[in-house]
């Protein structure tokens, strides 16, 4: 069977993954019109030096050029082969060093010899580049000349948001981040399924309306809760910060700091059915943007559900998270699981049967009209799901107690709808 | 040690076995006039077509004669030979079929080729026969007589009810079912054990009033709900469905759908020291009258203790649920387990301790004079049954807490009464 | 490392030793006599007959001298040479008896025949001598002279009482007992501890007031709780029954009846970081003064921290809980766990953090400001205790919450107020 979507999700995550993202800068607004000629998110700009919460809004970053020649002529480093080369925030250089002084401004892993790092110093100026430890063993003594052709300037912090609305002021909030240059999983599979899933949710009628945002990850979700919390708060039902989940690994489930959400009840359900060998996180183990939107007077119900988490996997914040770690198959089963998540929150209600006692259902062609053995095994479903539509268990909660998945349930809903039972 | 109420209880099961129980008809009338022979149950008729919540009371069914004749005149399948042959409200039928025509309207189990299986079909009009499988390869090609000297009529639905008034208003209650012919686990030990345990409560000074029914299952449970239920809601306060008691499997609890009932409670105190290797079932395991005192709105504080529960043994509805499947000491053991449940229930309060501080025992004689290593264990159970009448924990609370059965507990409780300590 | 402290608590418990206490007498007086040299307990005396709830103060017993004397003038079972030679408050005897005669009045242990076991008889008058059952095995037929100058005379009993005053009225309790004769886990171990523990207390400011008691056991908690009551259930936030402190065994922990107040929480936390491999009771292995404080109606929130549980060790209740069963190490080590304990009460407060999302800790310079993999794991305690600073959540809730001591929070709490951040 052709992996239509996966394909499509894949390309555009090949298509945006070049560019060089940071928490600000042109390589942003770039992966953000690209997004644009998907789905119509709505691009802002928020000015360097703006407070936000405890926060100020850092500098503009963006880099015409980088690189490290040896005295040969060779550029020995070159951001453009690779811009994780670059430490993201980097102040310009233009001079000749030592080795022993080119050392001081290296980054390599001793444990992954092949991978180069992704490092950053958004919040003091220094400079540096990042190479693999078998690269940095063999640097000879010498002259180096370093150039870096960046900006650091009073500019702003870009971020995508779309609201779909819905037949409710209710919101359902989607949280995914655009600031990581060259990597696959974390970040691309995020904005790369966020985008597909949103022409999904746009593609149906919704109860609920819809909250998406494209932010750079720490800065700009608080930058975005600092402009929205009292709203959000008021009208948040569930969300989910999406990120990794491009992989083939497990799932795995990041719960609220709270542990018991909407959010965690939907992600909870879904995963135990649709991926039983899920791995369970706590909230101890979080280290993205669920950070913000639990903070303590945030408390937003925002969990995560990844595939392999951030900083499980030895590819992690390396040039190894590229193009080869991330598939089709990944991203479309990940988006399959969001789409269930969400259809069952679009579905999700307190059912109440209508009559008192068992209803016949019999007479309504829903029982086999012979009593054998067996009979009640064949209608265990429906019989279940009526013993429990008292009005007080939601569909979540039914699907839990009768232990079937909710999207099974749908059809009997359907059966005893139609026969005026619920 | 003779058992003699067992052998008593077995005779009347062993009497009743050969008639011919169905959700209505003259099967369980007998059954309930031979039951007067030994408690003052009313019987009462409710007709054909009432309406009782979702349900209709169905036509009236009795059967005089039944079989099958092969051409030689042999009647090789017999309903006075045994009852379970005939599927329960066949239609009057008398012609000649072929076998083909024949096979069409055979029940048989190819699993278990010696069982005759048990086969209804109330609400859709049909015939048929139940044979053994080993007896339905035998038939021969040729042209079968067969006759049903049935009449399904314009009639009544029959059931008893007792009610023995106790001090309290409020009620007790305990169902059983007698709707299905010569089976003797499931379910003749159920009506037999109730008759035997309501002898047993009218032999006694009682707190509690008990409400007894013997109806036909389902369609009796939903009649009787339908008739008193806001009466039961108020006073009811646990209750339990007896059915396939007579065996000597093991225990087996089948909660309330609420789970935590007083009902609950009582059965899990008695059974985890009676029998602590009961088996302890969820409500979705339920397949007996308890599905409808627990549906939504009902709500009744009624569970099921069962040795060998319905459904899970072999012989279950088929013709090996037979006199050789129960014993004397299943149902005089099934007995006990309801008298110890009903006597827990007579006791239970909340006991409060009089004085501060831990009594003097000592100076009233159970405890002690000599203070030595292990002078507290000798009086272990008093101390802890002390230290938990708060006035906070009933008797079975600390039975529960303290690990000690409530029956040990009876003797503690009178020492504390006699010294006013209580 | 000398352990100063460890030598000075065996000093003053060697010293407390050979006393003979009871539940009153002069041996009770001697004992806080000496204690009131290390810090100043003020000495009550409650008179004999004084009812308190259920119970009346007993007599007073001293003795002068004990012994049995054999034909040949030898003082074979001589009270001088240890006082648990003698059954606590035996009457005065002057006889000559039979072996046979003597026998009768004899205590020894079959399994552990060189033990001499320690026995009582406070609220029945009679008289009797304990010795090892290898002793006994060798008696001689003949004559043997009994002779106990021992008083039993209207008098008081005696108990130590010590209020510390704190900033807050609010009162942590610390109760132990001195009616034991010459054993050194249970008891002295006891008083000793909570000498030192008392010396420490008073050495630093406090926010709580510290009520501390020195009692016979039993009789004497109950005595106190009936004079103390109101005033103790309306101040008293947490407890400790302190007794069985001496050894070098695994930790206990024994809860209060409620299970679940500030003094067990206060254990558990402090006994799962400081001594993971602690041993947890139940409520129904009590055996000293919590069975007072938690009684119905008292319902002090008063637990246990010991080291080896009495009446779990064969020593217990004999001679040979001796000096050589406890240690420096083992009364130090107890010693730490109590301020551990305490200390976490004075410093148990909700924090809140005061910005919404994270602070930024960089600019504070909490927070590595180059991010690589791992920036996070280094200030994991610190984001960690911040993410639960929600008000909600006390100290020992977040040190439960995120796996990590008080004690190590301390310093981070002192980090986060020098930034201003709570």
């Amino acid at each position: 069977m052709e992996n239509q979507i996966g394909k499509e999700m894949y390309e555009l995550l090949e298509y945006l993954f070049p560019l060089n993202r940071s928490i600000s800068g042109n390589g942003v607004r770039e992966t953000l019109r690209i997004i644009q000629n998907h789905i119509p998110i709505k691009v802002h700009e928020v000015p360097s030096g703006t407070e936000v919460f405890d926060w100020i809004v850092p500098k503009e970053w963006n880099v015409a050029d980088a690189y490290v020649m040896d005295e040969t002529g060779n550029k020995i480093i070159d951001f453009q082969k690779n811009n994780l080369h670059l430490v993201g925030y980097s102040v310009p250089v233009n001079k000749i060093v030592t080795l022993s002084e080119l050392q001081e401004h290296l980054y390599s892993l001793s444990d992954q010899p092949e991978a180069i790092p992704y490092v950053t110093s958004y919040y003091k100026e220094r400079w540096g580049f990042c190479i693999t430890q078998k690269q940095r063993d063999n640097l000879k003594e010498g002259k180096y000349k370093v150039v870096i052709e960046s900006e650091l300037k009073e500019g702003s912090l870009t971020y995508g948001e779309l609201i779909i609305p819905g037949r409710s002021e209710e919101e359902i909030f989607l949280s995914t981040y655009v600031c990581h240059p060259s990597m696959a999983n974390n970040e691309l599979s995020g904005p790369v399924l966020t985008t597909f899933l949103v022409k999904w949710i746009m593609s149906k009628p919704r109860r609920y309306t819809y909250r998406i945002i494209y932010i750079p990850e720490t800065i700009g979700s608080i930058m975005y809760l600092s402009k929205n919390l009292d709203h959000m708060k008021r009208n948040v039902i569930s969300g989910f910060n999406i990120t990794c989940v491009g992989d083939d690994g497990h799932y795995s489930y990041l719960p609220t700091r709270n542990g018991s959400t909407y959010a965690d009840k939907v992600a909870l359900n879904t995963l135990s059915y649709d991926h039983p060998d899920f791995v369970e996180y706590t909230y101890l183990d979080r280290g993205s943007d669920e950070r913000q939107y639990n903070s303590p007077g945030v408390d937003l119900p925002v969990c995560t559900i990844m595939r392999s988490k951030y900083g499980t996997y030895p590819e992690y914040h390396t040039s190894l998270d590229n193009l080869d770690f991330v598939s089709d198959e990944g991203l479309s089963g990940s988006l399959d699981v969001f789409k269930k998540c969400l259809k069952t929150m679009e579905e999700n209600k307190k059912y109440r049967i209508k009559c008192l006692g068992e209803p016949q259902l019999g007479k309504r062609g829903l029982y086999p009209t012979i009593g054998t053995k067996s009979s009640s095994l064949e209608v265990k479903d429906i019989m279940n799901f009526i013993s429990y539509a008292d009005g007080d268990h939601d569909l979540i909660d039914i699907s839990n107690q009768i232990g079937v998945p909710v999207w099974e349930l749908y059809p009997i809903i359907e059966k005893l709808k139609k026969t005026d039972l619920i």
